[in-house]
């Protein structure tokens, strides 16, 4: 009989906890609040409690568990340390070493979890069947996470794949929430397309559906799917910043495949059309034939990638 | 007794040949010409007879040879086989096996000639120290090396670290030699410094000495150290492109150190002077602590580079 394996995804509001046989394969899928007040002391304990009561309420015995993974909102070094984990009160926090302890000893993996979900979604979701892959969060904000041989890569500080703070403008006034300005964030994330949105129904005369109701990614994204010509400029806005963004990323790592989340993803395939352009127009020609796939693991990635590390 | 180490550096006119002890002490080092005619079926069988001829003449036995690492121009897959090595006359050529055969089951590892320069940098260079690294070549164009966790990173089609052809400017109506516009090396490679220089003696009615004599990336450079005023508008040019696109790299890798090397290199640390205002300006904050070093190993690079990866 193979082994258990937990995966744990580790979120401002919600901890959501896996337990995975080692073939991949959800065997159960639950969640717990994530305590974040008095410094957030209590999150790794109630973990390891939440994970100790499944195992006695499924009868299994500490030599049936591989291990649990752990992916967590910040930069994770390569010693499983956790360095300012602002959403969960954290400052430093030895997500290894402290869990492993509350475990009896149990195996422990850590890392950031955008790219523990890229991990995901290169195991059981769009980026099957690569080793080599840069999986995008089109979400609140831009998310990244690239796996480099079938490992994630952390980079020297736990910063590797932070995509989204990439310089992409230079003209761009309003700051970025990391303190710079002209990031991909601020063109490619949901918050961004809105005020692509937003800027542009106030430079344009031009009627729009857009003008009827709340501006989002998604209204513009349906927009664009009913031929609104003003949504599909707004559309070629982000789509130009996204592919030039992703063509220097390719540049610099040559990836087998982007792999597209988040919940701007939801608006599909349309999204491709409107990144490859310039993509294509700007990428290194030994890249050209990088692909493009929806992530499909949703909010599942970080629990199936964080099952994953302990695997490797 | 250690073993004996030989590092191969393939270039256009000449191989480079290094025999080196373990610990990277070079016990000899010469060149043979690069013959490459009738598709350059002779280069590595010229190579082996080469190292044969040394082992014999320092009566050195084939066990007593851990291996022959070669650098080469061109894409060197995962599997140590090189695609399209123009200035070689390769369309395709299985670098390990065949060196391998030639040389009676010797254990060759193969690499890309940026990516080996990049770990000989890291090895006995300007990064010794580091692991993780962007060896960045200023020369006639601009390559790159990226070093992961001591690895090169060699990407999924080995054009990782082709950093030379990251887009960085949109309004570019001349084509960078791959076709596309925009790209760094055609601001950031000697040929592109000269390309600035002549652009902007061109635009301004400003006195400089670069008007006196001929436009090179070391004539510029000279001027600025002579506080010539054109001379830094155009340093302050290449600069800004040139940490633009240091600070993406930074943020999709997160380096511990960036090594620079080549030509242009030559003008030495003021070139930081001009890089680090706009990295430091556009780089995201996780990796803003990145260093600056300059190569150490000049033409040696590659030779190290390759005994380096018969090492590991």
């Amino acid at each position: 009989m193979g082994k258990y394996v937990f995966g744990v995804d580790v979120g401002g509001t919600t901890v959501k906890l896996g337990l995975f046989d080692e073939s991949g394969m959800v065997l159960d899928k639950w969640e717990i609040p994530t305590r974040t007040e008095s410094s957030g002391v209590n999150i790794l304990p109630d973990i390891a409690t939440s994970i100790q009561s499944k195992m006695s309420e499924k009868a299994i015995a500490e030599e049936d568990v591989a291990g649990v993974g752990v992916g967590a909102p910040g930069p994770v070094d390569g010693n499983g340390i956790i360095h300012k984990a602002v959403n969960l009160g954290w400052s430093e926090m030895n997500l290894k070493k402290e869990l492993t302890q509350l475990l009896g000893g149990m195996r422990v993996e850590g890392g950031n979890d955008a790219n523990v979900a890229a991990l995901g979604e290169m195991w059981k979701g769009g980026g099957q069947g690569y080793e080599n892959l840069v999986a995008v969060t089109l979400g609140t904000g831009v998310g990244g996470g690239i796996i480099i041989n079938g490992k994630i890569m952390t980079g020297a500080t736990g910063s590797g794949g932070e995509i989204g703070h990439i310089h992409v403008e230079d003209e761009e006034t309003e700051a970025c929430g990391c303190g710079n300005y002209g990031c991909l964030e601020e063109y490619a994330s949901a918050t961004g397309i809105t005020r692509l949105a937003n800027r542009k129904l106030k430079q344009s005369d031009k009627d729009s559906v857009l003008r009827n109701g709340e501006v989002s990614a998604k209204a513009v994204f349906d927009a664009v799917k009913a031929g609104d010509e003003l949504a599909i400029e707004i559309a070629k806005q982000f789509g130009d910043y996204l592919g030039k963004g992703l063509a220097v990323i390719a540049g610099v790592i040559n990836p087998e495949i982007f792999v597209i989340g988040g919940g701007v993803s939801k608006a599909g395939e349309v999204l491709f059309d409107y990144i490859r352009p310039s993509f294509d127009k700007t990428v290194f020609h030994g890249c050209k034939d990088t692909k493009f796939a929806l992530a499909t693991l949703g909010n599942d990635a970080g629990i199936y990638g964080a099952a994953k590390m302990v695997l490797d």
